[in-house]
């Protein structure tokens, strides 16, 4: 048991007024202090960006005891480099990114704000997960999985994470009643087999489904598509070690 | 040798006007058929973010026999996703991102516009690279490096890239003279000092200074500390599977 209440920071890529932060804010705060940082507008799909020569926005839109929301106009790990560096006077002892409103499993690892965001937290030291629902719906209830969050939000703040990983949480669409469990997994292979659709001369829109290049059933997109809540920890370091000792023989001039 | 003429796909963060891009599109179209696409403004930082609900604006604005430029008003990523699926009427042969104003090793790994660029590419199947130089200045002379950019691209193109994997390319801020050779390295373990700087009661701005925590000889950090240009090969699996095997045993009800 943790002996005092604890700090958690929240925050996602869908926005302030997303339904997925909100519940997420109302449940913690009943066993935690929490600080949710959010952006002004929707961020889906911003990655690892960050705001590199321009200033960002930050406001204070709420605060009562234990519990204080802000706004900022930047990325979602802006969110979070600037609660830590600037508005908070000591770490956290956990950030939680989402509910995200659509599922970040497989390729989406790569374009994932939801995901980067907690990986920022987790760049800063501190244990960090994101939580996606694979359905995109603003009015999904989310009530259901009150139990598996605070769960596993205990079970991080108790035993912790190793540094440089954070967990990639993706919840299938289903209703709450025929999830089937919890797998650890692998980022799955997969892409989105894209299109744009033209609009006038100049622009282009993007769309597109996903499709799975994957048979095996330890990846994420395995557990999903049978209806297991998928956890994929993913780390900072991004090296291929096993072909970096193929290619050891590299040999090029300068 | 290559039977015919290569096709390389040629994009950067800094935007269509800068030096480095315009340095590689010279060296690169004296042997190959080149396509340039490039942000219309500065993308620096934007990771491997995309624009999803919206739309983004593409440009012819130079075309010439094997050689044509584009502008997109998209991220880097952007950039190389619509180049493949709406200019291109096949594959290129290889994707070259950069050459950057300014490192991307270590954390900055997950930061950079320059190497998503180019794992988009790897992502669309193609074998892709970026190159990044220690040095911010748009007025650097690159022509020392004309040597190593061709005969690694040449090496590419001959004996391509494992799927999945992009080569994250570093050479320091050292005259070309002074390059001691090249290192194969992992991704190094650092971080950004980060500062912000307060621009009134609401805004803030990013500086900071790179920190190694990285003692080991096998990093991108030691390699472009002592002289040597530094070749990682990154890939967009980001599961850490030792760790997964680790966790095996998470105990959560759902």
């Amino acid at each position: 048991m943790l002996s005092k209440r604890p700090f958690i920071l929240l925050v996602n890529d869908d926005g302030i007024l997303a339904s997925g932060l909100k519940f997420l804010a109302t449940i913690l705060k009943e066993d935690a202090d929490v600080l949710v940082i959010a952006p002004d507008k929707e961020q889906s799909g911003k990655s690892h960006a960050i705001s590199v020569d321009q200033k960002v926005k930050v406001k204070k839109v709420k605060e009562l005891k234990g519990y204080a929301e802000y706004t900022c106009s930047g990325t979602p790990a802006d969110c979070v480099k600037i609660a830590i560096h600037e508005i908070l006077t000591k770490k956290p002892d956990l950030c939680v990114s989402g509910i995200n409103h659509g599922a970040n499993f497989s390729i989406s690892t790569l374009y994932s704000g939801t995901l980067h965001a907690a990986m920022e937290g987790t760049i800063q030291g501190v244990p960090s997960i994101s939580i996606s629902h694979e359905n995109y719906s603003h009015n999904i209830d989310f009530s259901g999985y009150n139990n598996f969050i605070k769960n596993i939000v205990n079970h991080i703040l108790n035993v912790g994470l190793k540094g440089g990983v954070t967990l990639n949480i993706n919840i299938p669409n289903i209703p709450y009643s025929k999830i089937k469990g919890i797998k650890l997994c692998n980022q799955g292979q997969g892409n989105w087999e894209e299109e744009y659709k033209k609009k006038g001369n100049f622009y282009y829109w993007l769309t597109g489904n996903f499709i799975s290049f994957d048979n095996s059933k330890s990846s994420d997109i395995w557990a999903i598509k049978n209806n297991f809540i998928s956890i994929v920890p993913v780390k900072t370091d991004m090296t291929d070690y096993k072909y970096l000792e193929e290619i050891k023989d590299l040999n090029i001039d300068v």
